[in-house]
């Protein structure tokens, strides 16, 4: 059972079996330092420093080990630095204070530190440091009490952290890395991709166009719902990575944390469009077909914005297709207000005729509204999912477009600008007439 | 900026302010192994190790402190355990190969464990265990190497490592313990009721009822959406508690994240209602009007069932009321949807009589359905939250009454059947009739 579940794994993602295989590889490596004398003899017994370093640090992430390196050796270059000032005042104050005054320091460092971790932006890119600080701090100031030599020891610590830290860097970067930042902005379009998909599932369901196919899809939100912690954690992480690929130092990782927010605001919306699935069989069959073809139309509109701009994050180029697509999927609203505006007109007619038969009835007329309103909740529903993505979505994704510099398609504009136009309303038409056969 | 920050959080949330003081106590007294002569002697240099696990192993909650005590002893034990066997094989099959072996070793172990970490159980349970295990294995098959007297390093290690545990436990229990347990258990109490109070004052808010507090009480339903992450790792360190309180060894800490889960898909709706909000105005008063009493009811009676399960969750007793309030939530739907029922005799009355003045009109009638649709869809959301409510919630929570053994109120229901179903029901109707004024 467990076994199966970690081959399945491995088949899955074969990235994370590579890091498992370079953990093993860091780790082989720094025993090198024992295991070969002269290298042993080069840092002396403190070596032990460097294969801990490597074991704590090694992340999955680049930005996860790049986070944990950088924290390690600047705590513990300042936390050494403190205790060695902290300590020279001790012992300047004569050997019956010293035990005092680095107890009552280590309790004020500690604490204060501790503390500072509930502090929301130290806790999210500095605990691990405040930890290394606390921890390097009460070593060498309770082996300054023993160990004379107690620059020596700060020294060795120092250039094993710096030598473990290296190899895990190197390690992570050049063989087979995984970018936090790389696996973020994959995250995000994948996510949004799912979002149309249960979207246009969910809508092809009430509607009864269904298929196995969309059973699967329409449970797509829910990745949406549930992806708030990994997005955060590998933006985190990310702001820690060098430029690589397409990706500068200084790139934006917080407007994908708000396009991330936007996604999971129209999630919510669908999320409940999709408890409308348990009633869509109380409504009369001919008052849904008069809402099918402009909610699925919406539906289709609308998700096509949304994996256009899924293309337009994936491929980090402004979308020329976009402003069509929003114009169609406002148009799209706009036919299914007027087919709501009908829809007395359908149920009055009905009344009417019954009218006519019984001639001069006196009764006042009762529609039947509470058979229309599912169907009209359903639809009122999908219009806010509509404009959820034109005021959160597109506008996250704008401003990501803005603040990282998107390039422009303007040679695809000019060459395909009337084919593009063209092509993509008869797709849409295909799309819908497919599924609604 | 920074102080200030640091000052209201210790003010708001004393307890972190504790936790603080009580880290810098346990390094304090495990810091006496260095300063005093004679216990330094007993565990001699390793004592280092015993300050290096208080720094690492001390969590905000006792269940955060357990599962890592327990873990880094388990593993340690295992590791050296492991690492003393595969050592002793190795120098049986002569100096030479002793190297080859060992490295060939820790590799496939490292490897391996890694991989075991991404596994979710295990990444839950036992990440900081694994990390140990790497840990301990690399050190001690590394040193064997070098130091001949092997199973010393591993005995000093072990006794070093469960000193420091024992501290921290110590520590973590006895003075101002923070269990992971209770904080789980009030903060999904807690939660609850901000979903309660979010979802009056979004009603309010609606129909024009609203006030200064209400703004406020509206962004509650956020805390739900966002609390996922914390609840399930709380769940996570609440497995390791050991009995306390009212919570035995096996208490269903799982039932807890059920009810977070089931209190999300309420706030799913209760979002997708705050976007109603926007478009309030746009509907007519007289329309409104026919609706409020009924909306306010229902919101009233909603919240009212969902402070009734908190409180039941709180107290850890079954509610005698739950039953009278779900009835009520259920008669509120019913007054509701009979409400909406006779929304199109309104209109069309007041159709009639425009018809009547201009007398004999052969136009066909064309209610303003579109006016409608806004007010029509938030009852239709608030119904499905009740529905909601009453399908997600009160299930949770029933099951967690089931497994947890909640205390049946039997005195109480005695004594005061007669009082409560006779109090509670004019209680709600003067909140209501409050709120219209």
């Amino acid at each position: 059972m467990f076994f199966k579940k970690a081959w399945a794994l491995g088949i899955d993602e074969p990235r994370k079996f590579f890091h498992c295989l370079k953990v093993g590889v860091a780790l082989m490596v720094v025993s090198l330092f024992y295991y070969m004398r002269p290298l042993y003899d080069g840092v002396g017994g403190s070596a032990i420093w460097a294969v801990m370093t490597v074991v704590v640090v090694f992340e999955y992430t680049v930005g996860g080990t790049l986070y944990k390196c950088l924290n390690r050796i600047c705590a513990t270059f300042l936390a050494g630095f403190l205790a060695l000032g902290i300590h020279w005042i001790a012992s300047q104050s004569g050997h019956r204070f010293e035990p005092y005054i680095m107890g009552i320091s280590l309790f004020i460092l500690a604490s204060a530190t501790t503390f500072s971790r509930f502090i929301p932006v130290v806790k999210a890119r500095f605990d691990y440091g405040c930890t290394i600080f606390i921890l390097t701090y009460s070593l060498v100031s309770v082996s300054g009490y023993r160990v004379d030599h107690l620059l020596n020891v700060a020294h060795e610590r120092l250039s094993t952290i710096i030598i473990g830290t290296c190899l895990c860097i190197i390690t992570s970067m050049l063989i087979f890395p995984v970018w936090a930042g790389v696996e973020l902005h994959l995250l995000i379009p994948r996510n949004m991709d799912k979002l149309a998909t249960s979207l246009d599932c969910c809508v092809a369901d009430y509607f009864g166009h269904d298929d196995e196919e969309s059973k699967e899809g329409l449970k797509g939100y829910k990745c949406v719902l549930n992806s708030k912690a990994s997005e955060e954690s590998m933006a985190n992480f990310a702001r820690w990575e060098p430029a690589h690929g397409q990706f500068n130092f200084c790139h934006p990782w917080k407007n994908y944390l708000n396009i991330g927010a936007s996604s999971r605001s129209c999630a919510y919306c669908i999320e409940t469009l999709t408890s409308c699935l348990d009633s869509k069989n109380q409504v009369e069959k001919s008052i849904k077909n008069h809402l099918d073809s402009a909610c699925m139309n919406l539906s289709t509109s609308s998700s096509n914005v949304i994996r256009e701009l899924a293309t337009s994050v994936y491929t980090m180029t402004r979308s020329s297709k976009i402003d069509i697509a929003i114009q169609d999927m406002k148009n799209a609203v706009i036919v299914l207000q007027n087919d709501l505006k009908s829809l007395p007109d359908l149920l009055i007619q009905t009344q009417y005729d019954k009218e006519k038969k019984e001639a001069d009835s006196s009764e006042i007329i009762v529609m039947p509204l509470m058979e229309v309103i599912p169907v009209v909740s359903f639809a009122s529903l999908l219009i806010e999912t509509a404009s959820r993505i034109e005021l959160n979505l597109v506008k996250a994704v704008e401003e990501l477009a803005e603040s990282a510099e998107f390039k422009q398609p303007e040679d695809e504009i000019k060459a395909n600008h009337n084919k593009t136009t063209e092509t993509i309303v008869p797709n849409e038409e295909n799309t819908i007439a497919l599924q609604r056969v």
